[in-house]
């Protein structure tokens, strides 16, 4: 008689071996998947994409229902029944997207974004990190489960939707009005990467965003700068507005910016310093020049990127910056504004807040424009979900598994861990260099191929479980 | 025997009419001039630009100087002796430039900048009216005055730098290092208009300019904006900076800003409030949308124009500013900021004020630049100078003539005024929609034919003082 633990070492082995029988045909899919340029910022290659990421869940044997009664870029259901020897009262959901970022600057790519290149074991293209190379590993997975004797562990559905980059702002919508087709007892998220010592690494929610767009119209024409002695400077009262939301402290200064924050208990805030942070890394590799906000609070950087909501310019612009010196007074300014915000607190609400806080402060001239709103979401991580996920990584993996109770980044977790009330768990395969949203996005094979055995592995225990 | 009106009557008859002569030849020649690309802020085309003015020049009959010997963009000098029934104890300096402002934004000219484009009246081209135009205009008349019986009525001296748009920071040592080359007993500057009602306006000082650039580096790289949660931002660093040096409120808030500043005399600030203003006006024209600083300080704009200090931002930049979001902390954040200073303030003075309120400030992370320094001057009004310019220019334009103590613009007037000691008259060819500095610049033809005929009468009544 053979023990659990040998039985389980002969599993993986199987699934290995199946893995390396499918990377053929998996590259070949991811190949022909990267190709569509389905940058959802453009609206672009959007009806070929659908029918791509359709054929592919159909070619595994699954069905597939195209969603988009709501209107925008449409989502795709897949749904996978449970094998003869499988469990068919759980069911895990797959969420992924098929948009892209805009592959931009073309410049500081080494090969062209929408074509896969393999060079020393990485495989480059726009998405293949975020988050076309996920979905293949995930119908890869299933395929060779389908091939194994008793078929899927589990019943499988899968969500295939097409505005992550721009905030998935009709998710929601195709939710509510679709809602037993995405019930399932949990959910794997789109993303996941290994850092720097190969420790692959989880997360079990999100932060929410609020991303603003504030501008200032001083006049219809740019004015020379002489004129600065009377007329008014919609540059100098967008400066003044910004700096009024926040202090040079770092500190938001936004009445009701904070109403409802769910503060991290004692223990996640251990579970924050737990994760492995290197600093000195950091710092090299974006070149940091001025110190960390989290020194001077007193804050420890991990549980600042999970806990602690944001406010961040992303861009600002007018009048003259170029070379030498224009002497002008501008017509407009401009500003991104984005928050990432936490458990509790309310997008909508948050907006309210700065265009109350603005007027309030004598800044009503400045026009404020919600671009993006999306809620915070953190899964329990008491759920025995957890458990599965981790243990099953740690057995494929061979390394220490980190799982953080929140990205920094955000995600429609929301929509999904609270509207359909289930437990989230990310992971993917990413690395640590993999430059997401950034000229020259990778994975590496070898995480590709671990991915497929994961994702297997997982799915077997998943349907252990009553 | 005719009487001495008469007399002045046929001879402005006369200037008209070889005016017109020598029109054709002379927007032929404007043509030529407005078609270098001579942007100082650029470097482009100074050497040919150069060429062309010493050309305009010797074909006027005078001799040409170039003088290079400081470095950076030469000045041409020109020099044209009294004629036979000339003063040859009385000389005029004119002080012009051949350089211009950047063209951009190229999208709202209707026409190519750089192509010198008559509609409905106008002559339109980078440069036309600021200061192209006027030397064409100058050179025009002393043609028109060599054509006559007795030839040039004084010696004519004329100095045409190449960096007034970035600051004129080498003229001082150009001037010191000739300083005989460009003795005059009066100087006539580069500008001038006409307001709504048609009153050409003079002005016989400038403010002094600090221009600045201000920049904050955070990183070698843009980050995903989730880091905003723990690394420090650029973007919010100089916001803060700026918004420390001047209140919402329009206060100057630099300590030392105000040294040794002369506050204008009772009378000073009387022939200011005598200026025509049409506040409704400069509203519509520029479209203006915020209310003006003066009605908050219950200033009046014509004072505060002409002896209020300034601090403008003539520009900002950072992160991504383009359509929809794009979720970045930018690495980078650039402004440009424009003091106009008045008599008794000192440039460098300035400069050290705002680096040493940055500092004291917290923010010795802001890298401060001086892009340009200038010293404000003001004439003496009650100079014997001022009339013959006012006179001659009622009798040319039959329009009341409106003579301010000073612009509320900038140039290197003290340079000639002060270390020269002669009056200054600022007078030119422009019109109260000329648009220097903005797309769409132009003068108007009837302007142009007119300061020709002003500048030949001017010559002729300066000639005629002993």
């Amino acid at each position: 008689m053979i023990s659990e633990s040998e039985r389980m070492k002969n599993n993986l082995e199987l699934l290995r071996k199946k893995t390396l029988e499918l990377l053929p045909q998996s590259i070949d899919e991811l190949k022909t998947y990267v190709h569509f340029r389905s940058i959802s910022a453009q609206k672009s290659s959007m009806t070929d994409t659908v029918r791509n990421v359709s054929a592919m869940i159909e070619a595994t044997g699954g069905n597939v229902k195209i969603l988009e009664n709501i209107g925008a870029n449409p989502v795709v259901f897949g749904y996978f029944k449970a094998g003869p020897n499988g469990n068919t009262k759980r069911t895990l959901l797959f969420y992924n997207h098929y948009d892209v970022q805009p592959p931009e600057p073309l410049e500081e790519w080494d090969s062209d974004p929408f074509t896969l290149t393999i060079r020393e074991g990485k495989l480059y293209a726009r998405g293949v990190s975020d988050n076309k190379g996920d979905l293949v590993v995930r119908l890869t997975a299933i395929r060779l489960l389908q091939s194994l004797e008793g078929g899927l562990p589990c019943n499988i559905k899968i969500l295939v939707e097409g505005e992550e980059e721009i905030g998935s702002r009709n998710l929601e919508a195709y939710i509510t009005s679709n809602p037993d087709l995405f019930t399932a007892d949990a959910c794997i998220w789109e993303f996941g990467e290994k850092d720097q010592q190969e420790r692959a690494h989880m997360v079990a929610g999100v932060k929410g965003m609020v991303y603003l767009q504030l501008s200032c119209t001083g006049a219809d024409v740019d004015i020379h700068s002489m004129a600065g002695a009377y007329i008014d400077n919609p540059a100098w009262r967008l400066v003044q507005a910004l700096a009024s939301l926040k202090s040079a402290e770092n500190e938001i200064l936004v009445e009701g910016f904070y109403d409802g924050v769910i503060h991290p208990s004692v223990e996640e805030r251990e579970t924050a310093r737990r994760i492995p942070f290197d600093e000195e890394h950091v710092k090299s590799l974006y070149g940091l020049k001025l110190p960390l906000i989290t020194d001077a609070k007193q804050q420890d950087p991990r549980e600042a990127m999970m806990y602690e909501p944001t406010m961040t310019i992303c861009g600002i612009e007018s009048g003259y910056y170029g070379e030498g010196s224009k002497t002008v007074l501008p017509r407009k300014a401009l500003a991104k504004l984005d928050c990432r915000i936490v458990m509790g607190q309310e997008p909508e609400h948050i907006a309210n807040c700065i265009e109350r806080h603005l007027v309030k402060h004598g800044f009503k001239d400045i026009e404020v424009e919600l671009l993006n709103a999306q809620r915070a979401y953190r899964s329990d991580l008491s759920h025995p979900f957890f458990s599965i996920v981790v243990t099953a990584a740690q057995e494929v993996y061979g390394t220490e598994i980190v799982l953080e109770p929140s990205s920094a980044g955000s995600g429609p977790m929301y929509e999904i861990g609270q509207l359909l009330h289930m437990p989230i768990a990310s992971t993917g395969v990413g690395w640590f260099d993999s430059r997401y949203h950034a000229p020259n996005e990778s994975i590496r094979a070898q995480d590709f191929e671990q991915g497929i055995v994961y994702i297997a592995h997982l799915l077997c225990e998943f349907g252990k479980i009553n």
